[in-house]
């Protein structure tokens, strides 16, 4: 029987590879956190994900962070597009939307008597957030041995960030190697009502450029297809 | 024009004091956050004490814990009652609860460009949750100012967790020094549907001691009364 993990899954790219990785070691509980999205599309890719991928378990869990406002992926602010260059942290950052997901999976991850989270972070092509840094991730994964009775009893906690260090490409190239379905996932911040990606948001345009740079189409619907 | 700040408030006797001892200082803007407890009786009293105690605003954040399971206080394990030795952690433990109160709290502040966060912690006359102690507050401060674009941008963080050496006795002392109303707050794990507090969990031992040994009654409606 393999020790149990908890996968923070939003149905995208990264999050997808990680299950994959994931599922290698250990018998996973997937977790998506709903905290509100302007679409539901992204929590029925993370139920294809999640189903395809064999997850023992796939919870949903609300929070609702577009009552305290703050970002274009939660408020009526615009989703920029067809940005070139992508400095500084944009208006698609959420606040604390890493620290509220692992927060939870931590206690999820405490029912279960799971001592191994998974996140799909990654500090490379990124957006320029501050919560998918290497050292945010260590100083979570000290509080999270702090924080809860599992821990306090001598269980040791632990936060894997498997691509973190990697590009989009080697991300995309390790999950075809353990034959990742990137067609039904969706890493697009403003998809359209049938599910489309934008093909125009960083999201997109980080995705799309990885996928040409190995001479593949994205397999993912977009809205321009 | 007082600085911001976010004051985690569940209507209990100890956020109750911190929200009055946090409006000396700061303008208050109060969250709660209702992570599925079994009672809607708290949230009622959060809502009295943030309108007596004039806090600017007072946001309602639902997170549903109970999805999660582990805890007395949002599944149908029964909370433990007439506990006269209070050794190790009980089953009123919620997994990781302050972690997401704390990261919702973090969220909440950074959209109102908030640098001070406050928490009715306390590490003395506890039951003995790790997510009440020094070091773990500590440890949730070094998270915050690697979490946000607010600390990346130069702020500085603070987790004020001004209870955390005090006694309930002090607390209260504290309390009434500053004018705080104790018969609007409520501390009760398992209240009655009509609001009263039960006596007899945990929570209801510690708070009605304490006011014995001020010589007070607990201004609080009891079941018993």
């Amino acid at each position: 029987m393999s020790p149990r993990a908890v996968v923070l899954l939003s149905g995208g790219l990264d999050s997808t590879t990680v299950l994959a990785i994931a599922s290698r070691e250990f018998d996973c509980f997937a977790l998506t956190v709903a905290y509100g999205q302007r679409h539901a599309i992204e929590i029925d890719a993370a139920r294809r994900v999640a189903a395809e991928m064999q997850a023992r378990e796939h919870k949903v869990v609300s929070v609702d962070l577009s009552s305290i406002g703050g970002s274009a992926l939660t408020d009526s602010i615009e989703v920029p597009k067809d940005r070139s260059e992508m400095a500084g942290i944009p208006v698609t950052y959420v606040p604390a939307r890493n620290t509220v997901m692992l927060a939870i999976a931590l206690g999820y991850a405490e029912t279960l008597q799971a001592d191994d989270i998974f996140v799909g972070v990654n500090a490379v092509d990124y957006s320029g957030y501050p919560d998918c840094r290497p050292e945010f991730v260590d100083a979570f994964e000290s509080l999270a041995n702090l924080a809860t009775k599992r821990a306090v009893e001598g269980h040791r906690i632990a936060i894997h960030a498997p691509l973190i260090r990697l590009t989009k490409v080697e991300i995309i190239r390790r999950g075809l190697e353990m034959g990742v379905d990137y067609g039904i996932t969706r890493s697009c911040y403003d998809p359209n009502p049938r599910g489309q990606a934008c093909g125009r948001c960083d999201s997109c345009l980080i995705r799309k450029r990885a996928f040409a740079e190995l001479g593949m189409a994205d397999p993912a619907p977009y809205a321009d297809d």
